[in-house]
């Protein structure tokens, strides 16, 4: 069965709920430009679905105080992953997206899908049974991983890591959870999308550059992820850059930033010279601990990719751009290399509100983003179809 | 007095109607969400008003056939303007966006802003005079100008030509219109805007290169023109073309795209070698004639912005990439060695779905964008306060 108007109407009185915006039923009213009574008959349906609750009392101009609506915590709960190449954290968090329980684990990406979503299945299941909670509870998926994703379809697609997944359709893994969505994207959309909901008083639009193994760019614009045509919006690491134009990188094509400038290039060039690394974080640990090469190197990539952003402001003109990555770990001084560089190439109306910070979420911002997208499918009109037929 | 709720609704059901979108109370109804009384009794209003009339039926399903709405030929007309470096194109049109009259006239930009504004206001005058209409039929007015322009204000800011527009706010000059919206934009987003609203059948986002004197760049997504934070968006011509460090561009840096493959670029480095050329034009109709010089040069040039192209689908993945301006004379041999470029540089993904053409409008493309923009703030809430109080 289809979405009606009245399913599209009932998912976005819960999306304000949820999100804060409108929680009595004058201010849905006001914000959705409907009449009092057709909104407390759409809130009474909520209500007696169990998905909202009211309680407490709003603010009041006179009168008795208005009535507050908010998800109910009973109404189900969104299950997410965040998998990057060594490591994975899981979540339980409540429709409005408040993180219920946690974990995080030790897991390699290269063994393959059956063996990884496996552990992602069995810890999800531990963290609802320490809630006394299962699988009829889930309301949402959310699973970010380390490669490229056909939206659509949660279909990983060519991943330069990622060893077995190349075609591996995520959602049809879950079984169990057939009749939820099932939402998967590669991480550094989700970092861009917990940053850009975590942080509510920022702007709506944002760019999140994740420097570690590889180079990526995840785009909020207008408060929406944005894909481009193919999903392929934001692969900023095979953008040439000048200079280099002897190294191949491993896309086929030469000069690449991220075959000059990533966490793997790095590696491979301090390894050359001698240094114990195997990853972009063995890097960034060595230059915190003052290791001259390794500091340098990091600089010097920093400014190569500080390169590949000033095309990109001057393109784009975003108001903010977070780093994130293994790169982040020195900090600032990464943060004013690649601000030299954008400063000065790129012309000043288009860097005159430009901020340029490390992401605050950290290593949280993932989940955080696997989390709203869950939630923001979770409460779709297509998912109301199912609860209200 | 500000705009209220129904200032917005009756806004919408114009912009429906004026689009074609939705054309009968049952379509608005439909298509807004709304009680097919409550859109009877706005629709009656904007009838009342003179803003909208009916006329003939529409497709019936059995039954009476329904009343087609439509912008009411009386009911104002919009001013457009399209300012060259050295040409300009005036036209009236109706509220619903169809050219009633047209013309067309050589201009010298850089006579300033009193003289050039002057010749527009004239013409403009002449172009109502010949229709019989008067400034105060002029509902809306949208003006394209070859530079950078705040768009709050319609103030040129820092224009790389347009001797003594530094810093003018061109809606000041017209004092006659001082009541309807007055929206100023560079050329080339209004030339995006144009080509969007002229292909009904495309996709919803475009990027709109054009390539003359300077290199610029308009993005429209998800139907609207994207401006950025700052109104610097598509600000490509200041990207740094590999392996040019030494060529100086007057913006102050080296090695920008602009400097070397603009039209401008191309101007100095044939007259270095002899030949009489002035203009970017001047450059294409040799090509086109047939000169061995300038068809390489134009050749050459469209390689150094296929480069610049690559990385900007490598960021934004757009399905559609329109080229327009003085180089696309030469039509497919500039775009194949664009084409050649971006495809081989760029990841197979991103260029799965990607069109990359000649603007369909050619040079027409900024006039109807003009039009396009005056329309849009003609019909909007702030404009009917006007009319409804």
């Amino acid at each position: 069965m289809a979405a009606t108007r009245e399913h599209e109407a009932m998912s976005a009185l819960l999306a304000l709920i949820a999100s804060g915006r409108a929680v009595t039923r004058t201010e849905l009213a006001a914000v959705c430009g409907l009449s009092r009574s057709t909104v407390t008959q759409r809130v009474n349906r909520l209500l007696d679905a169990g998905l909202a609750v009211e309680h407490g009392s709003g603010a009041s101009e006179g009168g008795r105080p208005p009535t507050v609506l908010a998800l109910a915590p009973g109404s189900g709960v969104l299950l997410a992953a965040d998998l990057g190449a060594t490591h994975a954290r899981l979540a339980v968090a409540g429709l409005g997206g408040e993180i219920l329980a946690e974990s995080s684990e030790d897991l390699v990406i290269d063994h393959g899908p059956d063996r990884v979503l496996g552990r992602v299945r069995d810890g999800w299941h531990g963290l609802l049974a320490s809630l006394d909670r299962g699988a009829r509870d889930v309301r949402g998926i959310g699973i970010g991983v380390p490669g490229p994703v056909e939206f659509s379809t949660g279909t990983v697609v060519r991943p330069p890591i990622m060893a077995g997944w190349d075609g591996f359709r995520v959602p049809a893994f879950f079984a169990d959870h057939r009749a939820v969505p099932i939402l998967v994207d590669n991480d550094v959309n989700l970092m861009a999308l917990g940053e850009h909901r975590g942080s509510r008083a920022a702007e709506d639009s944002l760019l999140y550059i994740k420097i570690g193994t590889g180079i990526g760019c995840g785009t909020v614009t207008a408060g929406r992820l944005y894909r481009g045509s193919a999903g392929a919006a934001g692969d900023i690491g095979h953008i040439r850059l000048p200079g280099h134009e002897q190294v191949v990188c491993h896309c086929g094509n030469t000069g690449c930033v991220e075959a000059v400038a990533s966490g793997a290039a790095l590696v491979r060039s301090l390894r050359a010279g001698g240094l114990d690394v195997a990853t972009a974080r063995d890097v960034a640990r060595l230059a915190v601990d003052g290791n001259t090469a390794a500091r340098r190197a990091l600089r010097v990539a920093a400014q190569q990719i500080g390169e590949i952003l000033a095309a990109v402001v001057s393109f784009h003109n975003p108001g903010c751009i977070l780093i994130g990555g293994a790169f982040t770990a020195l900090g600032d001084e990464v943060l004013a290399e690649i601000k030299a560089v954008v400063y000065s190439r790129v012309l000043p109306l288009a860097t005159r509100n430009l901020r340029i910070e490390a992401g605050p979420l950290g290593d949280r911002a993932a989940i955080v983003g696997a989390i709203a997208l869950a939630q923001e499918h979770a409460l779709a009109p297509g998912a109301l179809v199912r609860l209200f037929g």
